[in-house]
């Protein structure tokens, strides 16, 4: 389920087949969400025109867009189909509970060229619609996928070939000493408990980030951005091999 | 207005004047929260306990924490007070509306070193429950000012000798590319519209992120964690001057 006429513009772009779309009558009345909803129908999407009142008792939010979109489920990426190649980066978020930190994830790695984003223990839906907002469309474009098991993942990626590491607070090495033209999974915990002992066991090796000020850590998505666009530095200005 | 715990205790670290504190029963039956309320009042705080069902009616949340922290407005940092130095990095916000985001730049600055925070135009208030929860603590800890000329302020900066820089969207200099021993303001505009157009006039330069994918755009926390964490690690690995 997807708010907004954005939102449908972007799936549309991205040839997300369009199952059906719901338009209040504030919609109605808009000359570009029209426009958008006849590409939709002319792409095999059914429309629902709906009467006032109606959208604002099934949406999300309380002041909906007069656009909702039901879209199929994705994100049943294989981890067996991932290949590392010279500088791919894959994100595996690890019991990442809040909506907008998966969102942001999904986004950010989006803008930095990441192979692929895999939601993994207990993470929250990456169809949650805070999520679907605040990943602002990336959902569409970046490839991810669902693995409940963290260890089975870890041991699924390594033996493909990428390095694993864990990101840690105030410990580990520093991000921006390390080699990003390697092949690699990048593991983020949970934003209170960080990764699990059994898992930062099992995987290869732990990142920081060093910090100076009084902050004890930084926000998940944060944490994400710093990493994936130091490797697109390094990939930008780096040949690869 | 602050709320939990964890954020009292910050701000007695921080050495923080705390006004009053406000306890639920559940926190008075907390052995933990009890030492910091104790500690609160050690340092002349006034200590109001609270009936059954009260602070839900006052918090902010639908589940508050069961410690709400009356503290003092700060955030009145004259931009006159502020002088640069090698590597020298102050970032200014101009009309960015999102608490949570707020928040976030206020705490990614702080891990980053930052001189300073600026509000300005139409941004949030600082003091807004989710920007001081965002924040996680650092609004105790990294100087901040409101500010509402962002015209006036750019000047001011200027005349100091910090080189101004707007961030934009695919185009401006490679972030990367810049000297950031060079003291710096840099500017970071509202969610959706940017900078506004006579103010990035008035900014000496501009400078972009280079992105890979289809995301148009990061989220304004995204974007200022990259940049400033690209200046700490320039700091970091060059000498000043």
């Amino acid at each position: 389920m997807a708010e907004g006429a954005e939102l449908l513009r972007t799936a549309l772009r991205a040839g997300t087949p369009v199952e059906s779309v719901y338009l209040a009558p504030e919609g109605a009345e808009d000359p570009l969400t029209q426009e958008t909803c006849a590409q939709a129908v002319a792409a095999g999407a059914r429309l629902f025109p709906l009467a006032a009142g109606v959208l604002e008792r099934v949406a999300d939010t309380v002041t909906p867009q007069p656009v909702l979109t039901v879209l199929p489920m994705m994100g049943d990426l294989p981890p067996e189909a991932l290949r590392p190649d010279a500088g791919s980066l894959i994100v595996v978020m690890v019991d990442v509970r809040d909506p907008g930190n998966a969102g942001t994830v999904l986004r950010t790695a989006d803008a930095a060229g990441v192979q692929a984003v895999l939601f993994s223990g207990d993470s929250v839906d990456p169809y949650n619609p805070k999520a679907v907002r605040a990943s602002a469309g990336s959902l569409f474009h970046i490839p991810f996928g669902v693995h409940e098991d963290p260890l089975a993942l870890t041991a699924t990626l390594a033996g493909a070939g990428y390095r694993t590491l864990a990101t840690v607070v105030r410990q580990g090495d520093d991000y921006a000493g390390l080699d990003w033209m390697l092949p690699t999974a990048l593991f983020l915990g949970n934003e209170s408990a960080g990764l699990p002992e059994d898992l930062r066991a099992a995987i290869g090796g732990s990142l920081g980030i060093p910090m100076e000020g009084q902050a004890e850590s930084l926000n998940v998505g944060v944490a994400c951005a710093v990493v994936c666009f130091e490797a697109l530095r390094q990939r930008r200005t780096r040949s690869p091999g």
